[in-house]
């Protein structure tokens, strides 16, 4: 005879959660733009219709960059036009810069991601300019998105971690994210780990006190799963307050310029992780290993245990315990 | 110019875990067992005595079953005499019933770990006995440790998790504890996600209440990676006050009757993940990536995050940050 499903753990030895997060999609993105062979722009727009369906809160479809820097996003524009949306559903597109954000605006997008890279050497990589020199820039991007009505949320890449620098320290982090409050007008800041170097108390410490100290703007987590720690950084962060994640569908994805790095965390791990948990993700985690497997066949490959795995035996047909049964 | 190391995050913001912890190696038995090919003994017994030169505290070497179920261990009592027994390290051994214990105990190990599954239905697959009617049989390995004064641990399989009941519940579980420390004497428990089905909140809930319930045992956790929560787990662990882990190096391993099971979580992984944190394991990363090399060249794969993307490069040669470091 199975067992029930065991009771969650008496509250008060439980991990404090929050009872509920968004998790962002950034597969369309960050996933198909490292793919060498381009993806074509029906597929694009029929895996992210797919990841509509499942009830997930944000997609970032795609990213306005120059064609030549990511031939794989050239068809940035068809696939926004071309998505059913989704009552309920943000489409999101990152822009590293202005004209990318007159690009994203005039195709209609619901917010836009703009990113900046927290450590110099990094950001000149990727954009000849210092961090602070990018962060000039973005006024452009922040007024035009203020023009048109449209949210600009500011992400700052390597900021728990970097592959030239090391780690830069919580206080420049501190400073930059007060500039994007304050210069740029963000409401929503999004920390990355770029290339899966940050350990969770590195993640519990930099988010906590980033939430403590900027009260009222919406703190994301863009992890990555390099080294492992990919859902325990999760876990650190939830515990720390943070309720906005990305994860990528079938933890497709890394980082063009940075060395050594791959994978974002996989959405269907993320999700099984948070329901086991009893946090609520609103994503039905049966559709979105369809979407997983849908992924897979697109690309050729995938990294995310539970694509293989399955979800735990006694959740499937996916079912978490829920607080207070016996 | 790299940055510095950045200062670990305010300890007032930081999560609550142990100042060190103990690793069990568990590789050359729970990794090796599953492998199709005999490994030659000398190559066992090189990987043991690379792994005991890293700062390993403690390292399953075997398991004393019959030759038949897992002729991968048909070599225990060679590989057992064939160790250069370095001093500090505890070689230990897994035995199934006192027929093994007996061969533990003339082979000598520093202790046996004894395996008893939580559930009926994957101890009835794995011994044609219910869990009370293997806890009964216990008793006889109990009576030859004492006798020899050699420390019978317990540990038990499934409990956080069993392929075919799905999760025990909590008092279930309390209740073998209790037998295995009333009637089998055990100060040193050990308590498996065997097929990588638990989630941290479990994992803390469970072994919060185990440690408030047991006062004066020794609790460890041993997890697998297959739903990709293996770290996350530790995080979890950690917090719930554990302090001992097992960890197989290179990830290796599974559990031959356990279907779907794969990887236990992999002890490079997880030894960069706590140093990164600030929790001492004693070990040497550098080492250890060494003997993963190793053991991936003695079998033929891996899966261990760490051995592809290497430390965090602000570690690497390895280094973490140091508490109080500016």
């Amino acid at each position: 005879m199975p067992h029930p499903i065991a009771p969650p753990p008496d509250p008060r030895t439980g991990l404090a959660l929050p009872a509920g997060v968004t998790i962002c999609e950034v597969g369309p993105r960050d996933g198909l733009q490292m793919e060498k062979t381009f993806i074509p722009t029906a597929a694009k727009v029929a895996l992210i219709d797919g990841l509509s369906a499942t009830g997930i809160g944000e997609i970032q479809a795609t990213s306005f960059v120059h064609p030549s820097a990511v031939p794989q996003m050239a068809d940035a524009e068809e696939v926004i036009s071309g998505i059913a949306r989704r009552p309920g559903v943000r489409y999101t597109a990152l822009v590293p810069n202005e004209r990318g954000a007159a690009r994203a605006v005039a195709a209609g997008v619901d917010a836009i991601d703009l990113v900046v890279s927290a450590t110099d050497s990094h950001c000149l990589a990727n954009t000849r300019m210092t961090t602070d020199q990018a962060m000039q820039r973005a006024r452009g991007v922040a007024r035009l998105g203020a023009e048109a009505n449209v949210e600009v949320r500011v992400g700052f890449a390597t900021a728990l971690g970097c592959p030239f620098e090391g780690f830069p320290p919580y206080e420049r982090v501190e400073r930059l994210v007060g500039a994007a409050v304050e210069t740029l007008g963000a409401r929503h800041v999004n920390i990355a780990d770029t290339v899966g170097m940050a350990d969770p108390q590195r993640v519990h410490g930099f988010m906590r006190r980033l939430i403590g100290t900027f009260a009222g703007v919406t703190f994301s987590l863009h992890l990555h799963d390099t080294r492992g720690m990919g859902l325990a950084n999760v876990l650190a962060g939830l515990e720390a307050g943070v309720t906005n994640f990305d994860a990528s569908i079938a933890g497709l994805g890394g980082c063009p310029y940075a060395p050594g790095a791959s994978g974002n965390i996989s959405s269907e791990d993320c999700v099984h992780m948070l329901e086991a948990m009893g946090v609520r993700t609103g994503i039905d985690l049966g559709a979105l290993l369809a979407e997983g497997a849908r992924a897979k066949a697109l690309v050729g490959h995938a990294d995310s245990a539970l694509l293989e795995a399955g979800p735990a035996r006694a959740l499937g047909p996916y079912r978490a315990p829920v607080a207070g049964e016996a």
